[in-house]
C-alpha cells in the first residue's frame, strides 16, 4: 500500500465569493493531485471565507454555499479528480427548535442554525461531514452567535489509514472531540484552520498541535488560512507535527502555498516533508501588514490609495507597505503643507514619494483653513483640529473624484491616547499601523530599509523611507515648534503602560506596583479612556498584536469607571 | 403574618459609576422601606450598570464592584435598612481553570472568570447569592464573552414565604432555573433584568413572566433597568404578573420608579397593584429616543448639544427630540446654506429653533466651499460631499471651541442605504435617529406636532417642528432642485424592502416572492451592502427596533456575497 501523500492547501479565499472559493479549490485540488496526493485539505469555511458573521443567519448564504459545494463535488468528478479525498470547510445547517422564546415568532426561521462544518468529498459524493464542537467567543470571534455546535467526530479511511477531521478552536481546548478521539487509533488528524495572526502565534500553534498529537498518537496536519479580511490577518503557516511533537513540515506565512507531505505507516519512521524559513518578529509583522493591506484593496475592488504624506515616520512607513501591497505606481501621496509644516517635512515627504515611484502631489491647505478661520476665528485645539480636518476633506474629495481608498496613518499609541482628530487625520477606508505602537512603527521602519539593501523584496532597491523620516523628533506640526512629547511621556515608557494598561488588562494598582510614576500612570488611563468613543469611528486596520483595538477590546463609552 | 410588601426599584445606573450606583440603591432603599417595604428588587447588575462589556475582565474592576457591594452592605445597616431585604445586581467571581491554552501563559488571571450575579443583603450580611445560568450571545448580546454561567438555584425565605431569584435571560429560554424551581413550592420569583427596550417589547415580556408563573406556580416580579446607555435603551416598565398571568401592576416606562406590590398568601387571591397607563407605540419610541439622548448627554459630560440645521424633518425632529431631553436652551442649531438652499429650508431652520428656544446661528458654506473649489475643481458627487463635509468640519469646529456634543441627524433609510456622507452630516458623537427608519421620522414627528397641543409635556406648548418641515418633499440640497425620490423608490416603498431586508434578513428570491419589483429589490441591496463600511464609522445611536445597524447586525465590510 502506498504511503498517503497528504496536501494541505493553504489558500486565500474571499468571504462571500462561494464561487471563486469554487473554483480555487478545482485548481488547488488539481495542483495537488498532479503532485501525487491522495488528499487535499483546505482551511475552516473555504467555500463561504471565514468570518462570515451574521451572514450565516441569512437562508439564502446558506443555500448559496450549498449550492457551491454540489458545483464543487460534479465539477472534480467531471475534471477527474474523483478519487482525490477533497476536505473543505462550509457552512452546515442543522435543525433544531427556536432558540428562545424572543425569537419564537420566528420560529420557521430559528428551526434552522448554521454549523461550522468541514465535508470530505470523493468520487462526486459526500463521503463525510464534522461540525465544529468548540465555536470561540473570546477576543475577535463570535462563533456561539451564529453556530450551533457539533457533538459528533469524524473518522474516515484514506488508503485504510483511519483518519480524523477537527476544525480550529476544537484544539484549542482540552477535552472534546480530540479527547474523544484518543481511542480510535488514528494514523493522522486533520486540523481546518482559520487562526488570525498575532505576533509569535505561530510557535503557539505547534506547541499545542504537539500536544493534540501525544493525545491521539499521530500526526497532526494543520493547515491554515492565509487572508487578509477588515481587521484580521490569516497567515498561514500550515504545517505537520509528528506523533512526537516535532515539526516535521512547515509552509511560509503569508502567500498561498501547497504543502505536501507523506504519511509513513505507523510503525515506520515518520518522514519529513519541506520547511519554510521561520521570519523575525519584525518581518513577520511587516509582511502582515502588506497583506492586510493588499487583500483588502484587492477584495474591495479599488485600484489605488491615496495618502497624507506629512514627511514624518507614520504615513512614510503606511506609503511602504502600500508600495509593498499593491505597487508604488498605486500610491497617490498628498503633501498638505500648512503654516507651521517645516521645509524638512515636505523635503522628506517628495523623498519618499520618488524613493517608492508614487504619484505625489502637493496641495497647500492655508486657502481652506483662512477661509474656514475668516468665519469661525479658531483658537488652540480647535484650530490644530481644523487643520487636519481640512487634510481630511482633501483626502475624501480626491478619493471620491478618483477612486482611491483613503489610508488613515495613525499608529497604536496614537489611537490609545485619542492623539488624532476625528474627521481629520482619522479619516480613511483602511488603516494599516492602526495596531502598531510607536516603538513599533521605528523598528519596522528601520528593518524595512535593512530588508532594502538585504534585497528581500527585489533587487538593487532604494531603502524607501527617508531616514529623516526615522531619526527626526514626531511632531504633529499643528502649532510652532510642536513636537509630540511636549505632551505625551517619552514613546517608549508610554508604549509600556499602554501594553500593561490595554493589553494585560492591568489596572492602576497594578501599573504602580510595577514601579511606573503615578503621574505618567493616571494621565495615561486618562487619555487612554477619553478616546473610547473616537476608537470606535476609527477605520478598519489589522491587528497583528494579542489585543487590538475593536472587536478585540470592546468596552463602553458611556463609563464612569475610572481606576484609582 | 403580614404580607410581604415587594418593591420593584427600577432606577437609571450608570455603567462603571460604582459609588453613584450604591448611593442610589440607598436612597431608594430608604424610599422602600419608607413605603413599608419588606422586599426592595433593582435591576440586573445594578451596582456595575449595565452592560459593562469587556470591563468585566478587568479585574481591577472586579475589585471595585466587590467593595461598593462591602460598602452598601455595611451602609444600609448604618442607615437603619438592615431588616430590609435588599436584592442587588453586581459582578460576581468564580475560580476556574484556564479558559483555554492561547491563554495558559495568563493562567492566573484566567483562574478566575465573571459572573452576572444577584446578591441578596440583609442584616448587613449577604444571605444568598446567584450567578445567571444562560448567558444571551446573539442580537446585542456578548454575555458568554465575558461570564462563566452558574449552575445553582437560589430560593430564600422572607417573612417565611419561599422566593426565589433570576436574572433576566433565565426566564427567556425554556429550561435552566425556571424549570428547576418548578418543584420548590414557590411563593413568588423575582427577576433582575436589564433588558433593552425594543418597540412593543413590553407585552413579548408580560406574555415571558407569564408562562414561567405558570411554570413555578407563583406570581412573577420583574425589575428592570431604566437608562441610556450608548446604543441602548432600557425602557423600565416593571411589572408584575399573577400565577394565572395576568399583570397585576406595571410601572411606566422611561423614569425611574419604584413599584409597590403585596405578596398575598398562596391560597388567598392575589392583589392589584399599581398599573401605569401604556403608551401608544410613536409615544413609546419617541421617549426612547428622548431618554437615549438624555442619558448620553448627562452621564458622559456634556451640559449642551449642536446639530445643522437644515429646515428638513430629520434634524426638526432631531432638535425636538434634543430639547426635551436636555432643554431647548442648551441646544445650538446652526443653519450652513449654500448657493443650493431654498429660502424656505432657512425660515424652516429658523421657526424650528424659535419654537424650542434654541441658540440659533447661520453659517453661510460658500466661502469654505469656494476655497477648496479654487484649489480642487470638484463636480459631481465629489462637490455633493464637499459640502456635506464643510459643514461637518463647522459643526466639530464648534464642538471644540464651546463643547458641545455633535448630534449627527440621519435616520435609519439614510443609514441603510448610505445616503449619508461619511465625515459630513454623519459626524457627532450621537446619532438620534439611527435606528428610525424615514417613514416612522414623519410619524413621530406628527406625533409629537399633537403631543404639544394635547399638552402631553407641558401646559400651551407651540407644536415645536414646523409644518412645513413635515409636508415638504425630503431633499438633500446638494445641487439644484435635487430630491431624495430623484434617485431612490418612494419612501414608503424603500423602508418596506429594508424591513424584509435587513431586519428580517430575507433574500432576494424572498423578496421577489413577495411581489417587490426585481429593480427595485436590486437597487436597494446593492446600495446596502455597499454601505456597511460607512456604517461601521458612524455615531452610536439608540436601538428602538428589532434590529438596529451596529453590534445587532455584524456583517463584513469585506465580502463578494450579492444576493442574487
Amino acid at each position: 500500500m502506498a504511503r498517503p501523500r497528504i496536501a494541505l492547501a493553504q489558500i486565500d479565499t474571499c468571504v462571500g465569493d462561494v464561487d471563486g472559493n469554487v473554483e480555487a479549490v478545482l485548481a488547488w485540488s488539481r495542483r495537488a493531485a498532479e503532485a501525487g496526493a491522495h488528499v487535499v485539505v483546505f482551511p475552516e469555511m473555504t467555500l463561504t471565507g471565514y468570518p462570515i458573521e451574521d451572514l450565516a443567519l441569512r437562508a439564502s448564504f446558506r443555500r448559496g454555499a450549498q449550492a457551491g459545494l454540489e458545483r464543487l463535488a460534479s465539477r472534480l468528478v467531471e475534471e477527474g479528480l474523483g478519487e482525490l479525498t477533497v476536505v473543505v470547510g462550509t457552512i452546515g445547517e442543522r435543525r433544531l427548535g427556536p432558540r428562545n422564546d424572543a425569537q419564537a415568532d420566528a420560529a420557521a426561521r430559528a428551526a434552522v442554525r448554521a454549523t461550522n462544518r468541514a465535508v470530505v468529498l470523493r468520487d462526486g459524493e459526500v463521503l463525510a461531514r464534522y461540525d465544529k464542537h468548540h465555536l470561540p467567543e473570546y477576543g475577535v470571534f463570535d462563533e456561539s452567535r451564529i453556530f450551533t455546535p457539533g457533538h459528533e467526530v469524524c473518522v474516515l479511511d484514506v488508503l485504510d489509514r483511519r483518519v480524523a477531521v477537527v476544525i480550529c478552536e476544537d484544539i484549542w481546548q482540552d477535552g472534546g472531540p480530540v479527547t474523544a478521539l484518543a481511542d480510535e487509533d488514528l494514523s493522522l488528524l486533520l486540523v481546518l484552520n482559520a487562526s488570525p495572526y498575532e505576533e509569535g502565534k505561530g510557535h503557539v500553534r505547534t506547541a499545542l498541535a504537539a500536544r493534540r498529537a501525544h493525545e491521539v498518537g499521530a500526526p497532526v496536519a494543520y493547515v491554515n488560512l492565509v487572508a487578509g479580511q477588515d481587521d484580521l490577518v490569516f497567515d498561514g503557516g500550515s504545517f505537520v507535527v509528528g506523533r512526537d511533537g516535532q515539526v516535521l513540515a512547515y509552509a511560509p506565512q503569508f502567500v498561498e502555498h501547497l504543502l505536501l507531505w507523506d504519511l509513513a505507516e505507523d510503525d515506520e519512521p515518520e518522514v519529513p516533508g519541506p520547511r519554510a524559513a521561520r521570519l523575525t518578529a519584525d518581518e513577520e509583522v511587516y509582511r502582515a501588514l502588506v497583506l492586510g493591506l493588499a487583500d483588502y484593496v484587492r477584495k474591495n475592488g479599488f485600484r489605488s490609495v491615496v495618502l497624507g504624506m506629512s514627511g514624518g515616520i507614520d504615513s512614510a512607513l503606511c506609503a511602504a507597505i502600500a508600495a509593498d501591497a499593491i505597487g508604488g505606481e498605486h500610491v497617490v501621496g498628498v503633501s498638505m503643507p500648512s503654516v507651521y509644516s517645516s521645509g524638512h517635512s515636505k523635503d522628506d515627504a517628495a523623498d519618499l514619494a520618488q524613493r517608492i515611484g508614487a504619484d505625489y502631489r502637493v496641495q497647500p491647505i492655508a486657502p481652506m483653513v483662512d477661509a474656514f478661520q475668516g468665519q469661525l476665528h479658531l483658537e488652540g485645539l480647535a484650530e490644530e483640529n481644523l487643520q487636519a480636518r481640512v487634510r481630511g476633506v482633501t483626502l475624501m474629495a480626491l478619493s471620491n473624484a478618483e477612486g482611491h481608498l483613503v489610508l488613515a496613518t495613525g499608529n497604536k499609541t496614537e489611537l490609545a491616547v485619542g492623539y488624532s482628530t476625528i474627521y481629520g487625520d482619522a479619516v480613511g477606508g483602511f488603516a494599516p499601523l492602526k495596531d502598531v505602537d510607536k516603538s513599533r512603527v521605528w523598528a519596522l521602519a528601520r528593518w524595512r530599509n535593512h530588508a532594502a539593501l538585504d534585497g528581500v523584496f527585489r533587487p538593487d532597491e532604494v531603502p524607501p523611507i527617508p531616514e529623516s523620516s526615522i531619526t527626526k523628533p514626531p511632531s504633529a506640526e499643528l502649532r510652532p515648534g510642536q513636537v509630540d512629547q511636549d505632551s505625551l511621556p517619552p514613546y517608549d515608557l508610554l508604549d509600556t503602560v499602554l501594553d500593561a494598561y490595554v493589553e494585560n488588562a492591568e489596572g492602576r494598582a497594578e501599573l504602580l506596583a510595577r514601579g511606573f510614576a503615578p503621574e505618567v500612570v493616571d494621565k495615561v488611563l486618562q487619555l487612554t479612556d477619553r478616546a473610547e468613543w473616537k476608537r470606535r469611528q476609527y477605520p478598519l486596520g489589522p491587528k497583528v498584536t494579542a489585543l487590538a483595538f475593536g472587536r478585540d477590546r470592546r468596552l463602553p463609552v458611556t463609563t464612569r469607571w475610572r481606576e484609582l
